[in-house]
């Protein structure tokens, strides 16, 4: 596993990392928890993505518990956590990035996991109801207090992420130094056009996140919806349609033959391909089982196979069936 | 109940909110209030406006006490105080906002209310033998400490808002966000005209008071002044001239047609009447016993009601007797 | 007693104020001390001064005792403290502004004072070996960390003051408010000339200090030393010289002629003459005795009397011997 | 001893000071370092160097355990740390200036130290893998935390000092003040041309390390390399081909009597001469028994008799065979 700098900043993550969206609190107690981060952590994982929703704050807790549990030391491993949706009731918790509401979701975000700071905050969704410089302060302060080390944007459009940091460059605040946007092989245009701009004016870092594109890159829908697999469960139907789309699907099968030719799966290919962009500074995978984070895991020895003509051959076939 | 943002602000309210002028500590007790507030909660209400001279330090008192006993999440709701008359005889502490007075004043309520901090803090009136750049130090540093979340100023002449505005620009300190002005049928110039240019420049908000010109919006005192009302009230007399104007109660008796058309009391009108002001963040009502609290609430019912038809009869009644 | 601003700052300071110099530690102990501050309290002054080199520390841990005794509202009185001259040995503790000392001293006079902060802190003589940003950060960090709530220096050379005013400014930290120079009748120059365009510039206050000159224009030294005088004390004879000059003793003759006629002493003379300039935000007098403290405070009545008349009387009998 | 201002700024330290390098911990448990640091404290020295990274955090816990025994008043003496290299393995706390290793190394080193604060804190080396505003911020960040006083950098090239001073001052925040380079007869190009233009621009103050050339000018290894010596150390052996240079310790060979004529060793007129250069504000030496301390001290003595002539002899001496 290669490590790589978070955009400009001199922060270090394993170019794949661990997240636990979907999965943990839902699926996933905390003995599951911690020993898919023990798989991941022996594989040279050293970041664990969080946010406050996921699970509506039972995935914190089972990572602070398993966290707890591994006793690895503090400095070693990098957590995140994101806030905008808010898990108690009101106007002010919901869909906000209003000072009132970071303040508080970033004490409860430490609580649950047991610690004095995450290494990353995201702003999980852009706010068009708080001006960029309340929130700007709100982050600030998150850091200049020594509740968490970086501040960060999640799926935020290119324009709100250059005012942000336009805001903190004025008025010498902290500015932020990551996003995390949706990135794979069927959503590839913002990550790869709307964002450019700001690679190169700002150094922003990228973690990038559904590198399977829930699944679907995995080749388990080529053949309709198994049993037991996200597109099975009700909560998750909205991915229904997306899951089971029949040009993607053989578009699936013919990477598979790619991935073959590469000694790995279709999935690992996937999850390589993310990490080949040298923009992308890691690619959270997710996985329920260990075995399962080890076999992502193993998409690492891909990424340097990806040569030109890998690359050929995979955009030929995505190319047509990339949504955006 | 319609929630806004105060000013341009991300901070949400209650476009009608609660208030304990005249009310705690002097009439009302803890159990009181604490009925009044899970009135005003009921309804909609998230906002709870306070200060340090409201029965000189018991308002405070009796409104950490009943929120205490109410035990909402604290993100939940927004709780004010203001500083400027003090409650400790001497230089430093009456009819100031210097450094010493600020400093002091903050932790003084915040023991009171037995609170971590209050969301708004407003400076209660200008002072002009204190530098505004001393108060807006001063401000900031409460919310540089975390005892508040976002300040501002309450009767202070919009050259001095914008005084300290742009001193807290030039320095890069927390700025105010929103004014506490009094504005009612009979008492609108300043909001309307004076604050006019404040809106467009930093987006001010308002958290208006008074919407009931002390009672006299009621029609309360169109026969006189009733045993039992504020008029009656011997602390409270200053206000007898203004509350028995003759021309004024006439003109509170032909809104009281125009009541009864919308479905509503005069009283209703007069709150809902603030509120259809865009620029109004929140109006603060207050009340001695909970079912006034829920008689006042129904007034968000009538804002929606106050189409231009309506407003012009409002005005044609009341604009001869508007005293600024 | 009435009450100034310090300089344009909002701080109120009783226009005769109480200091500790020479006096408290040496001569006096807690219970002197406590009875010299009650007298002073009890004639309306607010402002008691103080300073580390002050007896070795032992002026503070007096002044602290005393204070904890008289159990006044901290919000009610104004304390300082002086740094500069150090009381350990060593060559960043000694004639320093260094960050090292100034960090370090702060911590030593708050636990002496048994406070949580001072109201004032000043840089107690200038250091030509630390450049002045170097003090202006550890100054502002005091009031950012809450232990002093104004700084300003004691004895600087106006050029010196500009130069900390000026890079406070610069970079947008707490500048300095006040002085505290020597002025009386016989050591004019610096105050009235020297300092002038501070005050048209920067507001910048005064609290001065030996408005008698050590005791000269007490009219004492007239006729010889007197046993149990300050010019008697062993190590005080460095003033002995100055004391003891034939021509200004001959004019605190003629001055006590205008004080009789004015109805009051010629030390009371004096002290109204120090705050008959409005420059002056308050006079820092001394006394070991509580009667003492009383008979200076009648002072205070003296000041209205000082019209052009009488000034033009004191002038023309101090002028010749004023020093500088 | 005399003392000199670190640079610019206002802290003194000892012209001659005394470093743990390559000595605590690994051949120096707390009673040696305790019993040389007191022969070093009885020559006048201030300051006690140290590094994180000097025998893996083992070098901070015994000067803290000395220092603890040794019960000196806190602002009597300066103590310092560096960060870079790290002690706990991984990506982000290995070779890095990151914010994440510095903020929890500041951390570490105090508990190691047994400190609320350190004086100086130190970038030990250039990280190019972070950017420089990452690395100002968190120096800041412990000065304003109060876990440092002033900060600097070691074996930074001219260009990367002026990047962090010019980031500093644009952002205003606190600038470095010093570097601590090597520095020595056969190792002079750095301090005396690269980083001129620093002195004159930023008045960067040096703390100097290796007077000795790691013991080559104390003459030892011109007859072989003696049992016992550092060049005989294993992991000391990379030093081994300099050590034994023939032409460099020939050059020692002459400069005995240089030493001899002066009344000094060769060792004390090495450390001198380094503390002759008035931009070199303290030299940091090393010993591993109290009476080489004392030996090594009496350097202090020579300072003053290296006299222009003594300066021609050594520099004809030694310049043929200066490296750099």
């Amino acid at each position: 596993m290669d490590y790589r700098r978070l955009g400009r900043s001199g922060l270090k993550v394993s170019e794949l990392s661990f997240g636990s969206w979907v999965t943990y609190g839902n699926q996933m107690d905390t003995k599951a928890a911690r020993e898919c981060m023990a798989a991941a952590w022996d594989a040279g994982v050293n970041f664990f993505d969080n946010a406050e929703i996921y699970a509506n704050g039972k995935s914190e807790e089972i990572m602070g518990a398993a966290l707890k549990e591994l006793a690895w030391p503090r400095v070693k491993y990098v957590v995140s956590t994101k806030f905008f949706w808010g898990i108690t009731e009101g106007p002010n918790t919901k869909n906000t990035l209003n000072r009132k509401y970071l303040m508080d979701a970033i004490d409860g975000s430490l609580k649950r996991l047991q610690m004095d700071y995450v290494d990353l905050v995201y702003c999980h969704r852009p706010d068009p109801n708080t001006p960029v410089d309340e929130t700007v302060w709100a982050m600030h302060d998150m850091i200049e207090r020594g509740k968490a080390l970086y501040w960060g944007t999640s799926e935020w459009d290119a324009k709100s992420i250059r005012a942000a940091y336009e805001f903190a460059e004025k008025y010498r605040l902290r500015a932020p130094v990551m996003e995390q946007p949706e990135y794979n092989l069927l959503h590839r245009k913002r990550v790869e056009q709307e964002y450019a701009p700001l690679y190169k004016d700002f150094g922003l870092g990228l973690t990038t996140w559904s590198p399977l594109a829930s699944g679907l890159l995995t080749g388990k829908y080529r053949n309709g919806v198994p049993a037991g697999s996200r597109g099975a469960l009700e909560r998750m139907k909205f991915l229904l349609p997306q899951l089971t789309d029949k040009a993607a699907n053989e578009a699936v099968g013919k990477l598979e033959a790619v991935a073959k030719d590469l000694g790995g799966s279709v999935a690992q290919l996937a999850i390589a391909w993310c990490a080949r962009n040298s923009q992308v500074s890691t690619v959270i995978t997710g996985a329920s089982r260990p075995e399962q984070v080890t076999e992502n895991m193993k998409a690492a020895a891909l990424i340097p196979k990806l040569d030109a003509a890998a690359m050929k051959r995979i955009e030929d076939i995505t190319r047509p069936v990339s949504a955006a």
